[in-house]
């Protein structure tokens, strides 16, 4: 696709060091990465590695320190004049070959075994870079190759989170002693127009959560982003105010088939039943280390720059225990701008129904 | 002056409710200003007040619980709309008469008693409202009215701040085993090209301060406001990194001389020769309660959301106790933008002289 004045200003805002310094500074994140190069060592080791948005060029570096032959680090902002320099200053440029542009324009003259990339938005799909992944991958990757992460999951669930209300819109009843609830109407559109970015914990969460996306890395194609719907029903696990949806992610680090089969058995038959089963993400990290790693950003694991995103309601619906909830959720491209997401939700409980449009911009 | 696109978009953000829950929360700002109209309950009783810049109108409604006959609530953004329906649930609109447009458009017939604003922006002049005050008080405030605050004083100190140095710069120098020195000048100029809004501790401040600026609110004139200079001499009291500059102001409510000569001996005599002087504001506030009421945003006392303002420089300046410091700052509305500031800064110590230019957008 040809580069828009979208893309231009999202490569530029890039190049502001605040990011990047956010997205190195997160550890979760960061380390899990580090950990997934230096777990499939033996397949990157003497291999060829594309890193697909390598910002300031961390991950290409840790692969280089992994062995790899030769890591193509390829970012279309101008952080890439900087990643660069520090590929240069730590005496690397034989290595890793900083390629400045998309990844849609840039050559590359041989097959890749490995595509390492974080390109993983808010809500796993905003702003992220899956469409540059696809594009790589079928532009470059060898057959039996390697995708770092190799699947992603997108979670939907619904929450309470009493704080957030009272301190934004209960705040208006008694200002000092004045009843302010006439700004209660602009104060609810302000606050919950639109998705926001905040970190909840487990216990926010009414229920287990519904998957409303999984990606397979390996066979994911554009078409099937341009529009996510997936229907969903939950029984609240306790009375509570619910207050809107929240939305996460994870992304797994696994081993293609074809190597993993001869030594790992089946991951069902090392879970332990006496384990909690939301727990799914965190005992794939610690039960068994030739189980998949996984870099999560779930309201029990610990919080991450991505945070949750929350689509709140207007005024919140008093749910009892065992409640149903159930209602669809569509994830689309805005016409806007196409960086832009569109979440429609309708949702249903207690025999009232509601529609809840929302963009993040 | 005619209003602006620059305007037009300034209006439109202040009708954001964030905005004014921030403001109304920051319990030092709202706490002080209602003191101070309770204190000058003799003033306000029967008289008529012009809140310039109402936003939600809780200044006006503090005067109408402290007697006021009329009070005239202007605001040029939509939030004037608000204000208006916070009037009328609260049953004062007899008394409280919102107008929504600049002061410079609307219409009122009657002088006023009373001019009361919360006017004051980032490093008091950025975005700050004392354009509007001195066309109100021009048009409308009799003669012996009182202006609340009455007094506005800017102040510039040198500071250190080693942790948000080494947070944001020193960090690149080794980030999980790799040197990413080479970042370096990028991440100076994103972290430090422009004005900083932080708060900082006293710890912070090398010396004393200086007054950039004192705005008598009685005789101010738009024609100081477009370009203030002013030298500077300090002295450092500790060896240490000299980061950068810190700016902070504060305001005072002094009734006019005219009513307070009579019983309120002169300031020199109530004070405490045991207290330390940096405390000159904390003094005012708690020695004698006849003494004016101060909001401070000094770096000493408790924060606001006025924070302080920073400027730093690329690289610290090795300072020894004693060491001077000494230049000139200027501040200067943008000719880019006239809501922009910009802030010109010449200084030297230890023999070597640098110029700082930023702009606070």
């Amino acid at each position: 696709p040809p580069c828009t004045d979208f893309d231009m200003a999202y490569f530029h805002s890039y190049a502001h060091v605040g990011i990047h310094e956010e997205m190195i500074k997160d550890r979760v994140r960061t380390e899990t990465y580090r950990a997934a190069i230096m777990h499939h060592q033996q397949y990157i080791a003497g291999k060829v590695v594309l890193d697909v948005g390598c910002g300031t060029g961390i991950l290409s570096i840790f692969c280089a320190q992994a062995g790899a032959k030769r890591v193509y680090a390829v970012d279309a902002s101008d952080i890439a004049v900087q990643a660069n320099e520090v590929v240069r200053a730590n005496k690397l440029s034989d290595t890793v070959i900083v390629l400045h542009g998309r990844i849609e324009d840039v050559e590359i003259d041989e097959e890749v075994d490995v595509i390492i990339s974080e390109w993983m938005g808010y809500m796993l799909l905003y702003e992220s870079m899956l469409g540059s992944i696809i594009t790589a991958r079928d532009r470059w990757l060898k057959p039996g190759g390697l995708i770092l992460p190799s699947d992603a999951t997108l979670y939907i669930a619904p929450i309470t989170q009493p704080d957030r209300y009272s301190e934004s819109i209960e705040f208006w009843r008694n200002v000092y002693g004045i009843d302010m609830s006439a700004m209660l109407p602009l104060a609810k559109q302000c606050a919950f127009e639109e998705p926001s970015v905040e970190t909840i914990s487990g216990e926010n969460v009414l229920t287990w959560p519904h998957v409303v996306k999984h990606v397979d890395c390996y066979t994911i194609t554009r078409q099937e982003l341009e529009s996510v719907t997936t229907r969903f029903k939950f029984k609240s696990m306790m009375r509570a105010p619910f207050h809107g949806f929240a939305f996460w992610f994870d992304v797994e680090f696994s081993s293609p088939e074809i190597f993993s089969n001869d030594n790992n058995p089946p991951s069902s038959v090392i879970e332990s039943p006496n384990e909690h089963p939301t727990n799914g993400s965190q005992r794939k990290k610690r039960v068994n280390p030739n189980e998949a790693l996984v870099l999560s950003t779930a309201p029990e694991d610990p919080p991450t720059h991505w945070q949750q995103t929350l689509v709140y309601f207007y005024d919140p619906i008093e749910v009892e225990q065992d409640q149903q909830i159930e209602g669809a959720v569509t994830l689309s491209q805005s016409k806007e701008n196409p960086r832009f997401m569109n979440i429609h939700l309708e949702y249903a409980s207690g025999g009232r129904s509601f529609v809840k449009e929302s963009v993040m911009r």
